[in-house]
């Protein structure tokens, strides 16, 4: 696969045509062209031939491209084929929800554990997890080289735990608290669900069409 | 304020310009050159003089921005002083928390009822809000001309319920679901919080690294 520098925006665009694939899949279509891609997303054919060039060619000139194929190649480019283990950290209601409705398999992740500091969650299983102490949380990250951590626990201590976290060798945050984390030199990614941003983008379009 | 166009970039960065803004306003600091803000945000000083020259001038030369200034203008352009009314379709885990721990009032919104169809939910109060039942929702939209309505159900019946808001009158959705919604021809605006897009991407960079 050419490596080549991709920008932010095609990453983001990225897991949109691989869920898009997924459905066209279970539609039963077989190939598809970058027109008619663009028609259902909402994007030029341009911009798709161009987002799908970064990572070397995909499609055959009038042949459209294969569903089943193109899934595949932007499931491997998304590192879904790596296996990456994860644990949460924050069993309140975010957390039972991601344990109970996210589909980690399917994008190819193992959540391996939840950990949570209140006593009375401890011990309680969802979905077939068992909630853990957040006692034995380094231990178990470190024994079991632990990929991701989610955070989803209360703004107040997000730093305090994630640094907790980087110090027992996560490779990756994915934090769902409102704060913003400092991985420092850590080099660890952090990604954030900031949810005022999305309802805050909301707002500005909202206004735009109302102005 | 100057109306020009303004990438979608821009608007994306803007509530993190907003947080920000916030935590230097709470940790009383007055004034801020684009070079500090910079250094604290991750980006180039020139890269944020050009952001904020998309809505007109905010700073001085040399004197830097005015924090609780710059913060207002930015609320005024993310459309948080328009009182835009909310409901919620759905109290299950993720419209529960959001009850719970988001702060619709600090964004200038005004969170009016929750509906939900799981009869066994109904009537529960959580944080001061009384779940309704969903057979009212249709009519409590159109009576209190609700702007926005978050939809935090089943994957499964997002679209036929995003039908039936769109139907009711509201002028915007915020998408929990993993579904794509079609608003069609209506023009009511669509904001998505798909999980698994961001975790994709954290997925993408983590690869990225440890290629």
């Amino acid at each position: 696969m050419r490596k080549s520098y991709i920008s932010k925006n095609v990453i983001r665009r990225l897991p949109r045509y691989l869920r898009k694939l997924d459905e066209l899949s279970a539609a039963g279509v077989e190939r598809i062209s970058s027109g008619e891609l663009g028609r259902q997303l909402g994007l030029t054919p341009s911009k798709i031939r161009q987002d799908f060039s970064c990572f070397g060619e995909f499609g055959q000139q009038g042949y459209g491209y294969n569903v089943v194929g193109l899934r595949s190649q932007i499931a491997q480019i998304l590192g879904m084929d790596r296996d990456y283990s994860v644990v949460l950290i924050g069993a309140g209601r975010i957390g039972q929800s991601l344990i109970e409705n996210f589909n980690f398999p399917r994008f190819g992740f193992r959540l391996l554990a939840a950990f949570e500091i209140r006593k009375e969650l401890v011990g309680r299983e969802i979905a077939g997890l068992t909630i853990s102490d957040r006692s034995i949380q380094d231990a178990f990250i470190k024994e079991h080289h632990v990929d991701i951590a989610i955070l989803s626990i209360g703004k107040e201590h997000a730093q305090q735990v994630a640094d907790e976290l980087i110090g027992s060798g996560v490779k990756a945050i994915w934090n769902f608290t409102d704060a913003e984390i400092d991985a420092g030199e850590s080099g660890v990614v952090i990604e954030n669900i900031h949810f005022s941003d999305s309802l805050l983008a909301l707002s500005y379009y909202l206004s735009e069409k109302n102005a």
